[in-house]
């Protein structure tokens, strides 16, 4: 039977309007690094200013539906307008990461075919030099204060901002586009090959932000304030600008001044009520205050989100300075928003704590199954390690385009039936808290059963001899794979491998029990001081490391 | 460019079955009229239950994709059963109105060509009679106590719910359907011509759940206890059955404990966070109260919808039992949450009022629009009164089937581009509160213009001499339409009809003031209490009343 109700799309043309009509009062506030001249503009203005940026888009620009626009902006107004306006026309935001090597940069510019960027006058040293490598940007436009000098010669039009939205109707007849239509675009910077495009659709984007706002997610509403302090080039500041908007919530903008010290100034200044960042940024945060105590109490949810959160750091943040930290889980690939981490409701605060460390609960919209390591679908018994793989009508199904636009779909990324592999590897219980324990690609897969290196990890550092301890998977002819042990030891400490092993043996299984150790003078870390366990395999593989074979 | 998300159908199944795995614990309670007997059973219960339901109706009884499943039951774990178990399967879950008059719910169930009935045993004694009519019927299901002897001899065959669950699997494998395939039918109980049918798709049922679970709207959590107190024949409880399963909020149900005295001790004893009922349902709940004061301290929010609630109710509760009743506004075609009135923030108590007497401001998915007299589109200035008119992917387009079963548009109920003419006259101001005035057919339709008879009667009833007054349109050569004043005066009181429209001239403009008038002994009223103006228009148009003519 067919249903008898309206088949209305879910597009963003929606938020943009209602957000500028219904919550027109509501405010977006841009931190200027001066407490008494913060930037506020209604949402009635930021519709209106969005329109008149549509306008000179397609009637100055000549951008039509499904053409591409780039951002090189930090979270302010007019990166605000420009997330309204660029969807609601029909064409495609693209927003770029201005942490990414440049090289990368210029890849995804050149692989979305950007026909105009957008960007703040402070980005212009990192845009200007790139600009020749760039081939299909025809129009630069920048906003807010910089240098305009670096520009000089380039080969793209050159736009004020502010000069090119004046005059201009500050209504627009969005058109009625089809929801699956793309509506933004933003790069995993993957940490192997070139960045890969995920195109959210008008539909991904609506459903998520209105997840966002369920009171068991962010739960924004018109009396709060959120400060979203992930960046809006990072998929889509966590859908909190769109939820925003959606929701009549007030806006505070961080702009470029993320570090600690000011960070600490605007929060206390302005209030906000909410907040999202990563832990870097929260730790930062927390070194900060721990030093010049501020008053954050307005903030009544502050969301951890794009790596775990060290415990130590959300109770540093609850009991020194009142704030409730609350983890989330998600990746580009996601939306983001895959899980909250808010405990049962009826726990004391120490029985919350077990909750609050894991990767939380599934949203209805996001389905999930743990692969183990031959694909075979696992229990959710809080036990069985697995391979997350995610589905749901805001999850990507594949990647923007090979090099003629098509839709790709690599195998370690894709099931054969369309679900995400997310590469990360933990375990579910029966009531649906998702812990994640490591990256797919650092587990042992021993035999049929996976063996998690950063379990074998914790247990060994936990050692009083161990200053650190790093497991990698080697070949083994009999198992597949199995762990190495490479050992940092404490000053003066002796290499007994037998004595660690047993300690090991007290607190995991017997066939996860490393046969292989080394002694190492310090494990080898990524630039952003991740364990770089390629370093190792690759020592090991060529025979470098001095291995101790123990047991079996 | 097309998005690279997955193509993923928003469906009742997965609200089924996310409730019942990762909201595995919580639990839907039904009242029993006895404090130390509540029935308990977990979501994990109900799930399992609900796939031994599909598995019955399909197995055993032969309902097919889209056949329809009548439920005749009052608000209970059953019947949430039947909620998930009938869509998620692919049938069509048709909620039957017990407070139908009899040939009514015979029509409707006909229309509907329902196959099966599912009844509570309580309602036998309504529906055994009418089987004899229903030539649809080929099955009858029977839950919970009652005298079965009603139904010997019926044609259908007669099953217990409970032994046609025992020994079927806990598991279905819930189709892949077409989000916009109908997941369950309402009728609406129109008080002129044969009731309509709305066929609610999946995707509308899904995306109202999100909505109702926004912060900003009933904001329900893992950590609320729910109590629909509105029927769960009457618009799908306003949503909150499903809403409460996508986020894993526990039920109360209340079965067929509906007076104010049960509904009290209810409350009292299984402590709800958040309920919503009709105003007649709180207003002989204040009225025990105040007789016999209980604890009310657990609920959080309670929403009052499907006509206007008197302010001192809203009040009383506030004043005189610390309950906050919050207005919402919705009807069967809307889903019905159409829209909810939250103040804005920021504002003392007093200042709050005048904002939590409209009804409200609308979420982002429902778009609304006033036409005027003569279908021109009003502005939102809080001044300008025309119909409103609805649009979103929750909002009907159409009727379900004429007598072929196709799809239906009357001219008075679907505007030609589609939207919802919803029948209510009001005004919206330029932040978006809606305050609904008139039935757009007791408007009085005066030379292009448009007069409120509620405004007017509601002047007329503060003056000293007047007990009741109704203002009927009635025809006029010149003005199309004018008002006609019909008072009802107090004991002893003469009728100056000079002095009442010199009193009205004072609080309305001059082009408003009636220049028919009449004494009446009562006004009339349908069976609900509301005044029927139908017989007033009659009388008028009969010569039945002796009017007098003033001014003009």
């Amino acid at each position: 039977m067919q249903s008898t109700m309206q088949d209305v799309p879910l597009l963003v043309s929606r938020i943009t309007t209602h957000g500028s009509t219904i919550h027109g009062h509501a405010e977006v506030r841009t931190w200027t690094g001066d407490a008494a001249a913060t930037q506020r503009r209604t949402y009635a203005e930021v519709g209106a200013r969005a329109a008149q940026l549509a306008h000179a888009l397609r009637d100055e620009l000549g951008v039509q539906e499904s053409g591409v626009v780039g951002t090189l902006m930090w979270n302010n107004a007019e990166h605000l307008e420009a997330y309204l306006a660029i969807p609601s026309m029909g064409a495609v935001l693209h927003t770029l990461n201005l942490r990414l090597p440049v090289e990368q940069l210029a890849y995804i510019v050149n692989h979305a075919a950007d026909r105009v960027i957008i960007v703040n006058g402070s980005l212009l040293p990192l845009l200007a030099p790139l600009l020749p490598h760039l081939g299909s940007v025809e129009h630069v436009i920048v906003s807010g204060p910089g240098d305009r000098s670096a520009l000089a010669g380039c080969r793209a039009q050159v736009h004020e901002y502010e000069e090119l939205l004046v005059g201009r109707p500050e209504h627009y007849d969005w058109p009625e586009l089809d929801e699956r239509q793309a509506a933004a675009l933003c790069y995993t910077s993957g940490t192997t090959g070139d960045p890969k495009g995920v195109a959210y659709s008008h539909r991904s984007v609506y459903l998520h932000a209105m997840e966002v706002n369920a009171a068991a997610a962010f739960g924004l509403t018109p009396a709060d304030v959120c400060a979203p302090l992930v960046p809006m080039f990072h998929v889509n500041a966590w859908g909190l600008p769109h939820a925003a908007f959606m929701a009549g919530t007030s806006l505070l903008m961080p702009d470029r001044f993320l570090q600690p010290a000011p960070l600490a100034e605007m929060i206390a200044t302005e209030r906000p009520t909410v907040s999202a960042g990563v832990p870097t940024i929260w730790a930062g945060l927390l070194a900060e205050l721990d030093a010049r105590p501020r008053d954050l109490s307005s903030l009544r949810t502050v969301i951890s989100g794009g790596s775990a959160a060290p415990p130590a750091m959300m109770r540093g943040f609850h009991e020194r300075h009142g704030v409730r930290l609350v983890q989330a889980w998600g990746m580009t690939e996601t939306s983001p928003l895959g899980s909250v981490a808010y405990p049962p409701a009826g726990l004391s605060e120490e029985e919350e704590w077990p909750y609050r460390v894991t990767q939380g609960r599934l949203p209805s919209s996001v389905e999930a199954r743990l692969a183990g390591p031959g694909g075979e679908i696992l229990p959710w018994d809080g036990q069985s390690a697995g391979e997350l793989e995610v589905r749901g009508p805001w999850i990507a199904g594949a990647y923007y385009g090979g090099a003629a636009g098509e839709p790709v779909r690599p195998e370690d990324k894709f099931s054969p039936d369309g679900w995400l592999r997310t590469g990360d590897v933990g375990t579910i219980t029966s009531d649906g808290f998702l812990t994640l324990t490591d990256r797919a690609k650092d587990v042992i897969k021993s035999g049929g059963e996976w063996i998690s290196s950063v379990e074998l990890e914790n247990h060994l550092m936990a050692h009083p001899d161990v200053a650190e301890a790093a497991v990698v998977a080697v070949p083994d002819d009999k198992w597949g794979e199995r762990p190495l042990a490479a050992i940092v030891l404490k000053d003066g400490k002796p290499a007994d491998y037998a004595a660690l092993r047993a300690f090991l043996g007290e607190r995991v299984a017997r066939w996860q029990l490393p046969e292989r150790w080394v002694r190492i003078a310090t494990v080898p870390k990524t630039s952003v001081g991740k364990f770089d366990k390629k370093v190792l395999r690759k020592q090991y593989a060529e025979g470098e490391l001095e291995v101790t074979v123990l047991g079996g």
